[in-house]
């Protein structure tokens, strides 16, 4: 006789994931078994979002199941990968169905959206957490990295950064109106998975901005400083960030805040020869989403944030705390 | 500034991993990158162990670490797959340096020994839980399944089914004798990796049995019967059963519970042609583990347990709940 767990379980298989391009057995066995594409390499990534920490806990379950798989998509695309499959590993105190249903709702919503089978995963009793394991194809050597900026290079971000810690602040505000933009970022964010895609070739480094701008940026300085075995560093024109309208109402330096430091955007923040700045209009309309020039990579270590005037400013922080109760 | 959670997850991050066979990229961008070997299928699969749930709260790091990746790759071991790579997605309620550092002792010590790079992760804060996502390949066509059993096939088992179940009962009576056999089963699982390759080719149905063997059993005969368009049933020779010393002193129908419906053993469970019997004791050498053939496919629905008279004896349960506190 299954238990709740495993009726709760039945949510999650349906026939089209097991029919899916690449799937040769998907939630019926021991694992699932994947044939790979000729010539690819395979891009896998697992994050945990945990019920607290990394969302509010009157979260609408719908979004819980979009974000976790969005923050691993987000991965994929920062890779600049197909996604192909992924694995949930769900975590509940209680076998609540109907908001398992809702769950399976908005983890379904995005998976279909990107093209991503759900071939496997496991469903446990215990403090509400969500794992997800994506797993993407890119050509062999085409994946996108963190190691090759370059002095020189120009440092570009997709989409309004800032926006889901706009979304955020206003959500511990007490607002919930499902349609406010920077509520709705924060809660269902759009992996920029067709800007993955379209940088291949073109960006010589690339992330996906989790944990706050500049925090993902030193990332990118960090490995692309190892790579050319020369300390590398990066000037930010704070004018030419791109401002969402939800920050317009804020004081100066919250904004800047925001913008600079505020995580969970899930843009991604990249770097591609100032010779190929022409490109950067079609890239966005093949992507779907504005990109902007915000800076240039520099010589010698160092990560400034310059204002109009053209004098630092220096942030409080460069990173992000997740939601914490 | 790294946070706590970031120098511990530097525990989990070596340089072997990221030179191991088929790891491209490791730990240090937004995914890791891995390069399929040629003519081969991916085995992908994924467990959450939560503390207080799948083992009690007082096991040491060691064993936690340990389980946590043996559970997963004895799904790849009864797929018949060579394990490749695993993620690693640790939720810790604090950042206590020391048992982490144990956890990664115990887990890499099943890791190095499986041949199993550690290529990803993520380190939260929450309460304790821990899933492993473990990757393994198969050459394409010859992964192990559930549903190619059929009539007249013998059902078979390695190892000592019931170990781990009166381990469990051992350490709930108190005991923690580092070198008790059914505790040490309990808490290190031994993955039966090279039993899963030898039986490629051979085994016509594997399971690894997690829940308890009949519980286990219903799972191949679903699908089985599924696969064949007809009722598939087994019966099982209880006296066929091998017998641990450990389960010598208990009454018998304790000690039947323990081998038919007792959890977390890691044993395979498998079928194989009538005529395949002469090829157990070469295949037993090669996995370097016990193998007993323990019953066989019938025709019709039911699944029955028969004693040395032959009659049918009906256990209370066939499968295991998993430690509860």
């Amino acid at each position: 006789m299954p238990s709740e767990f495993e009726l709760i379980a039945r949510h999650f298989r349906r026939p089209r994931d097991a029919r899916a391009a690449g799937v040769v057995l998907g939630v019926d066995d021991d694992a699932a078994l994947l044939a790979p594409t000729p010539g690819t390499q395979l891009v896998v990534c697992t994050d945990t979002l945990v019920s607290g920490v990394h969302f509010p806990a009157d979260t609408p379950a719908y979004d819980i199941g979009w974000k976790a798989l969005a923050v691993n998509l987000s991965d994929l695309a920062a890779m600049g990968a197909t996604p192909r499959a992924c694995l949930l590993a769900l975590t509940l105190p209680s076998a609540d169905e109907s908001r398992v249903a809702e769950f399976a709702r908005g983890f379904f919503a995005l998976a279909d959206q990107a093209g991503c089978a759900l071939v496997g995963g496991d469903t446990t009793r215990g403090p509400l957490s969500v794992t997800v394991t994506a797993i993407g194809e890119v050509p062999a050597g085409e994946a996108l990295l963190r190691g090759g900026a370059r002095v020189g290079d120009l440092v570009c971000i997709s989409g309004m950064p800032g926006l889901a810690a706009s979304g955020l602040s206003r959500w511990q505000d007490g607002a919930r109106a499902a349609d406010d933009v920077a509520i709705r970022h924060l809660l269902r964010p759009q992996p920029r998975l067709a800007l993955g895609l379209a940088l291949r070739g073109t960006a010589t480094a690339c992330i996906d901005v989790s944990d706050g701008l500049l925090g993902d940026l030193a990332h990118v300085l960090d490995v692309s400083s190892a790579a050319a075995g020369l300390p590398l560093g990066a000037e930010i024109d704070i004018a030419a960030l791109p401002r969402a309208p939800e920050l317009a109402a804020l004081p100066e330096d919250r904004a800047r805040e925001f913008m600079l430091a505020g995580g969970d955007d899930y843009e991604l923040l990249f770097t591609i020869p100032s010779s190929s700045r022409a490109l950067l209009p079609a890239l966005a309309g093949r992507a779907g989403v504005p990109l902007a020039v915000i800076g240039r990579m520099t010589s010698g270590v160092g990560l400034r944030c310059l204002d109009a005037q053209g004098d630092e400013w220096k942030p409080v922080r460069h990173s992000w705390e997740h939601f914490r109760p």
